[in-house]
């Protein structure tokens, strides 16, 4: 026998989550939704993108001095002019290198070089997906307790090959691809989910996508820094002891500090 | 008082549709649902990629003679190999008319034509949005009396921006953005919609991507061709008699379209 899919909580949402088909009770089951943050929290991304970038300045330093620090921060630049055309990824990131350098030697770049960066832009979508240390297990153990969603942004054809190539399918069977992690696509994907934002966890490496909408909007979130950040990701105003805030150093932390966090939730559910 | 989302026919969903919550009854609401194609179906988009091409054979025509047949189809074979990389979309064109334009030219191409290929990709990733004749009626006429959803391939962010644009998001809030149209797509997004197959009604411009796949599942497709078809699209094997395809030559031909293929399916259903 099948269990019918459920609603969580009260609200009118655009669509139920079925949590109810793996379990043989609903009741046996938390009403915490649990969300993934994909690159840099699952797998290793922000490497590959640091290599590109290091080779990119190698090409182009072939031509004019890049330790300039009027040249050194152009390709940010014309990153973020083109965030609103072209959004995030790797073939964005390839298509502002390709005009970043282009600016930068004034034209003298060569076809070969610029065939270079073309093929940075292939290296990058096919990067290998190693997944971080205890993710796997972390993930599992917290979809037995809870339902999950992987919450990513960034190139929608880019990310499912990543998700088929780290296998996480099985565990992680809902992932959203949203082109931009503001306030207002969480609440979205919470009202998809019909789960109140107070009942919501995100675990993320990044406090401006992962943690800061989802503080505002009043869920919770988990940080687990990774060793390196994009620039345009550093900024952010989120309070390191905001009350809803936990800090994590590894993914093996991730059950036990959902579980704690679960808990406050029904304590104050209940209070 | 706000009706609870349910789910349609006997299969465990994976998500529910909602589409109670608009209205006052159940029994008042169809259970057939109606999916739309955007791109040449909802508006123009072919005709912008098309003249992008025009611009690129004229950019790359001023090195070498394109009217030649092996280097004519050069660029449709520079963007098929690199579909597993890029996947659909203006990003991925820019990306292989680079490739292609390099290749064509052994490298001779100068960077003001390297620049003049990334303007194209702006262009094309800002054109505008202009809606065929009668879609905004049609697909308004079929939401009142049928759950509606948008699925369209391409890329996330530069779809996003086009419906924003086209200001449809009232009439069509329930958006599936996939990577590929293929029989597993479909039969996802029908399972999230908890939908069977042979209550569903695609309409589109395209036999292989709107088409083939739903009818291969037991589904029913509305053709509308648009003047011009990418060649990529245009391999199909469907056959134009199927019986559970409509040709179509005007959006005003939707509603009464969908009501006819609606009744024989509740026909069937309770035959």
């Amino acid at each position: 026998m099948t269990a019918a899919p459920v609603c969580l909580g009260r609200r009118a949402g655009r669509r139920c989550y079925p949590w109810a088909m793996n379990t043989p009770t609903l009741q046996a089951r938390s009403s915490v939704l649990v969300g993934f943050d994909a690159d840099d929290t699952l797998w290793k991304s922000e490497d590959y993108y640091r290599a590109a970038e290091k080779t990119f300045q190698s090409i182009v330093g072939e031509y004019i001095d890049i330790t300039n620090p009027q040249t050194a921060g152009h390709l940010l630049a014309v990153e973020r002019r083109n965030l609103g055309i072209y959004g995030y990824g790797a073939k964005g990131m390839t298509l502002s290198m390709l005009e970043a350098a282009i600016e930068m030697t004034s034209g003298r770049i060569s076809t070969a070089d610029i065939s270079r960066i073309l093929q940075l832009g292939h290296d990058t979508l096919r990067h290998p997906v190693d997944l971080l240390d205890g993710v796997r297990e972390a993930v599992a153990a917290i979809a037995t307790e809870h339902p999950v969603v992987l919450i990513t942004k960034g190139d929608l054809f880019h990310q499912e090959s990543k998700i088929k190539r780290a296998g996480l399918q099985d565990i992680l069977p809902r992932i959203e691809i949203v082109s931009e992690k503001d306030p207002a696509t969480y609440a979205r994907v919470l009202a998809e989910f019909a789960v109140p934002m107070e009942r919501f966890v995100m675990i993320g490496n990044s406090l401006r996508s992962d943690a800061e909408p989802v503080l505002a909007l009043g869920g919770w979130a988990v940080h687990m820094p990774y060793a390196m950040t994009w620039a345009h990701e550093q900024e952010h105003g989120v309070a390191a002891d905001h009350p809803r805030l936990r800090h994590v150093s590894c993914a093996a932390q991730w059950p036990q500090t959902v579980a704690a966090i679960s808990a406050l939730i029904e304590e104050g559910a209940h209070a």
